[in-house]
């Protein structure tokens, strides 16, 4: 178990190296030696966890989709606002999440296949739309793979003009306001009415999984 | 007047070497010395007409401003989604609008300022919508800088995810679904009724303004 213990926490060293150096390099110039003298391991310790620079990528790559669990939702609209509104949250406060999207979003990353990403966020979007259609939430003509789509690349826009106007400082603002732009298009009124879009809604989500994952003190048995 | 249209000629022939070189290698690794041997002029001739890679760069991103002009329309959202149909369209089918919007995207060119298309976008965007909005063809609580800002960003994404995962084969079909999503909060109801944002559009846009900029033949005079 201590030994597994350990092989985790390298593991996540090295990624946290690898995100660090190919959000600053991009990932035609980053290389496996500098991401080797970040994350001080062995050269054997990193070869054992990741076999080449595209397999290091994909690792940061697949770190997001670890952190799509959010609670379930009576509303499924709102757990897939809540969805995109948490990553928001965290594309500003967890280094691992950002470097995952820009690593994305990076075209000229050579022999990097970065579509997983957008599949894998656009197949989550379209089971909860699935499952909030089934539930009478959406209005009849939406078809949940198209809007799906949109709903994943209009966030990917959102977040990247964002980053470069203003450095992330109003990513907030503007995806509270894509989801008040998309989703009259996509849910019924009442369901309108009932959704909680605001700015702030991110970070209460972020703590609300936190407070979940906190081990519960133990109850007093009498 | 001939020397002035040499001058128009090699600054074009060299805009085009630099889409070409930036869009290949990236705004980082493209070098002027790989533009000069591309455009097949001499460095002095480049240098007369650009004094640096960013001013080089800074060309390409302007080359888009210029394909802006559309025909006026007396319904001001139909304008505004002719200028998202047609810049698809373009996209797919022009090379220098390519470049400029992968440099748009280019996460990784240091030292070049890439904000500008993002505002000059948002601009033409607004000011679209403000004309629409004194024409009571909008919703009454659209602010039209936030529109504008989330049309911009919005169409950035769906062609991004668009390249990435179907290298632009679905671009058409994706900007015709996003203009679906977004205009229904825009819009009231008997403008959307007027619109036409079939995936046919820009290619009918491109051709009306194609037709338009041709030389009329000379009219007989009795």
């Amino acid at each position: 178990m201590v030994k597994q213990d350990r092989a985790i926490r390298t593991r996540r060293n090295i990624l946290e190296a690898a995100a660090k150096i190919f959000e600053e390099r991009g990932y035609q110039a980053a290389t496996i030696a500098e991401i080797l003298s970040t994350a001080g391991v062995t050269k054997g310790a990193l070869y054992f966890h990741f076999e080449s620079k595209e397999q290091l990528a994909q690792g940061v790559l697949h770190e997001q989709d670890q952190r799509f669990v959010i609670p379930d939702r009576a509303c499924k609209v709102q757990e897939l606002a809540d969805v995109v509104l948490l990553h928001a949250y965290r594309l500003q406060s967890d280094p691992m999440v950002r470097a995952g999207v820009r690593l994305t979003m990076d075209q000229h990353a050579e022999g990097l296949d970065r579509s997983g990403p957008f599949l894998r966020w656009s197949t989550v979007c379209r089971q909860l739309l699935e499952q909030a259609q089934a539930q009478g939430e959406l209005l009849p003509h939406v078809i949940p793979s198209v809007t799906a789509d949109i709903m994943v690349s209009t966030f990917a826009g959102v977040q990247s003009m964002s980053q470069t106007t203003t450095d992330y400082q109003n990513l907030r603002f503007q995806t509270s306001a894509l989801l008040r732009h998309l989703l009259p298009s996509i849910a019924v009124p009442s369901v309108l009415a009932s959704l909680d879009l605001t700015e702030s809604r991110g970070e209460t989500v972020h703590e609300e999984i936190r407070h979940q994952l906190q081990p519960q003190p133990a109850t007093a048995v009498r």
